[in-house]
């Protein structure tokens, strides 16, 4: 037994709370990998939502999710989530930074990943999870990261839970994961 | 599914890592909770090393194990574990803190926190845990929080990796945990 690492224990949350038929977000689709344990995790019954604002990442996620027939890649910022998806969703992922193997100049911004994670929350039925993957690295990453920890941080704790999960001993600022759970609504 | 709360996660991770017939520690018997939870992971041929400088700690621990053999009840510092234990152990804990229900103005100080914390990782064997929950809503508790994070954080990576569990939304500044893993030495 070890520590689980940050990408392995967010796929394990995923596996717990993502069920057959679901609808996801995939926030920044990337290479396409969480796009496609996502669409395993859904099934031909749910529904897998992925953005992403450049092309390139686009046409990659097409690739490795091909045969999954219920998988929508949208091209598109990932602030305009609420124009896409309009019932609700059992998760929604983002990997913040920038495109591995591809353009490092191209990031997520703190004001549109803010205004997608707040639309995600939305979103989110109860015990639905919003998991965000912290890379903060690169230039303008340290600023992503506090804005990002100042709203998680300020969540109404009778609505949601947020959780902080990271490798605290490490150089070169290895990414961490905030997992933000809905709370069920007492009446 | 929920996110794990923090001391169900402790405990997950005492289960994964203690086997029967282990060496383990508790550096801070308190109720004696964990020191059960310990001796019956351990089973008659384990030890479980319980520790606390309170009278009153040790006899609640005492009644608590009542039947557990492979229990050593230690009325002394946690600074003094290496005078008791000189073998390998496979996980340690901490509750840092005050006793629960107990006199609220003996706490557990960082200079022998921190002494204890050492002798334990050097007991620890290859893959085994330390772990500490912190709590600092008290008085003196932020200071002592400080200490043990800059501690931790400053743990070399090839031989421990450190992990940060913790709810971070909430006010009253709920426990946290740290866990240290020893990494296998390479050769």
């Amino acid at each position: 037994m070890s520590l689980q690492r940050v990408l392995p224990f967010t796929k394990s949350l995923l596996e717990q709370i993502v069920a057959s038929g679901d609808r996801v977000i995939d926030a920044t689709a990337g290479n396409g990998h969480d796009t496609l344990f996502l669409a395993q995790l859904t099934g031909p019954d749910g529904t897998v939502f992925a953005f992403d604002i450049q092309k390139e990442a686009i046409e990659a996620t097409k690739t490795r999710v091909e045969g999954f027939h219920h998988v929508r890649l949208i091209h598109d910022s990932h602030a305009k989530i609420s124009e896409y998806v309009d019932s609700p969703i059992s998760a929604a992922v983002f990997n913040l930074g920038y495109l591995p193997k591809g353009d490092h100049s191209i990031i997520t911004k703190s004001q549109s990943t803010l205004s997608a994670m707040e639309q995600c929350l939305e979103l989110l039925q109860p015990n639905g999870l919003l998991l965000v993957v912290i890379y903060s690295g690169h230039e303008g990453g340290s600023e992503e990261r506090d804005a990002v920890m100042e709203f998680v941080r300020t969540l109404p704790q009778t609505n949601f839970d947020v959780l902080q999960y990271g490798f605290i001993n490490q150089q070169h600022s290895p990414p961490f994961l905030v997992a933000v759970e809905k709370k069920l609504k007492k009446n």
